[in-house]
């Protein structure tokens, strides 16, 4: 069967790149299959494995992905997500197929439930969203997409959370042999990636930092993804929150794009004066769409 | 130079699709040049006429279409809009390149000052926004386009407010000798194009029409448009006001897809039973995406 993984969907926008002061290609994932790039990841996954049955804990993208993945695998799958979650991404993982199983984070956590189920079904694949190989393996074919628009990007910057997009992306152009600059983008509040390559070992968060990025509220990124972060970025771009609501607005103002906040990391990464990257060809990751309409429309509101 | 227009954006969304009950395909022209559709139109004509200076009144996407494409080309170009416009649509217009002549409406209409403009520039082209058959002819390279996808679709539907887009896409397809049902979106509230095809001749509203789906609101397809819509329309779907507002909601909630009213009107459409397109292959196409973000934020608050 063939790869149900969609090419990125590229955008040219004249009157956001102006304002930002570089020559702007947008690659989003947006209308990737389930909404955001965690599907390349998750089918990646999900057909290498043997198991017939993953177990994970996701209240976001990843859930969805691999929900759907497992569903096109003919393979069965269990999300662990907390009660409180948006009924809009619980119905989500259902329609695409998994089984929730929705916890209360106050009596059990994520991880102890994931070991219960990992211990109620042994024949099971345990998956992290992004300390896994595969899901490392997984997300490099967006930078197989990318050199494959015929674009020649100076740099490209896309989201950090656990890092597992930015490790696919060292990864994918490393295998290529394509030079290029590599920037993660992260937010203020949740800058362990940017500490952790300041002092050259991983360093995490206290605890789960409440930025509006809720893709980006690791604790620390995985050591499978450090490997590569360590040896190829070249920076991460720390964004305040002010900014990513920003990123948020311009792109639905220049862009005619809807992102989630996490999302626009990379553009709300260039609000900032980026001199090392003026006038240069970038490309900047919208890492995925899904956000609550509440939210979105709290975002939007905020314009002047 | 090679043409600026850029192919269309082919987004598949099956958790919208399944809503729908029909195969859907969606062909989005939110992210064309300038948003919208109209950049087919507007430069088809700005680079055929000989004329190096268009005349125009828009208050919409086809303003900010025309002052890009004359941009672009090098010439000059007036469009005529009411003082009362939105201010960012003032801005685009402006910023891509055109000369805006601000008009206050109870004083003068857009065509009277059109006429001025015409006395004043006699060597200016006076261009409408739909009918013209350089319009049609530059809306019909989205039927090519449709058609190099390699997807067979069973049935194309589009908005119709003029009618440059559907007689775009009943030439191109017919140029191309493809059979298939192309069928129009119109509002409820403005469907003088629903009465014109059942009367066998050209309707018009008693006056402009207060849709929400503004770039709907025209008081009578075009004379040009007419001859193709009447030979090659399979029907017009009529749109309540309420289904238009849904029609943009399911866009952002199940395919990542910011839409305007108006590009939301063949979504819009597939939310009554429609009995001959059940289970077809159906390309839905959003003819643009811009929106004022207030609008836009009020439409998703009424989300349940």
């Amino acid at each position: 069967m063939p790869s149900p993984v969609r090419p990125t969907t590229i955008v040219h926008a004249p009157r956001l790149a102006e304002r930002l002061g570089v020559d702007l290609v947008i690659a989003t994932e947006t209308f990737q299959q389930t909404g955001s790039f965690k599907f390349r990841a998750a089918y990646n996954l999900a057909s290498k494995v043997p198991q017939g049955h993953i177990v994970t804990a996701s209240s976001g993208n990843f859930g969805q992905a691999i929900a759907y993945a497992c569903k096109l695998l003919g393979k069965q799958c269990h999300v662990v997500m907390p009660a409180t979650s948006a009924r809009t991404k619980i119905e989500a993982v259902r329609e695409f197929g998994g089984t929730v199983d929705l916890i209360d984070v106050n009596t059990i956590s994520r991880a102890e439930r994931v070991q219960q189920l990992a211990d109620q079904y042994p024949d099971a694949y345990v998956a992290s969203a992004y300390d896994d190989d595969l899901v490392i393996e997984g997300n490099s074919s967006l930078a197989h997409d990318l050199v494959a628009t015929g674009l020649d990007f100076d740099a490209v910057i896309a989201p950090v959370g656990g890092g597992g997009l930015t490790a696919g992306l060292v990864k994918g152009y490393h295998e290529l042999g394509k030079a290029i600059q590599i920037y993660g983008a992260e937010p203020a509040l949740a800058n362990d990636a940017a500490q952790s390559l300041r002092a050259g070992h991983i360093i995490s968060n206290p605890n789960e930092p409440q930025t509006i990025a809720d893709g980006a509220r690791t604790v620390s990124v995985g050591i499978h993804n450090w490997q590569w972060l360590e040896k190829g970025l070249a920076g991460i771009f720390e964004v305040p929150e002010d900014d990513i609501r920003e990123g948020v607005r311009k792109l639905f103002l220049f862009a005619n794009l809807k992102s989630e906040p996490t999302g626009a990391l990379s553009i709300g990464a260039l609000l900032q004066p980026r001199p090392e990257l003026q006038g240069k060809k970038v490309c900047c990751v919208i890492s995925g769409g899904n956000v609550d309409p509440s939210v979105y429309a709290e975002i939007l509101q905020s314009i002047s």
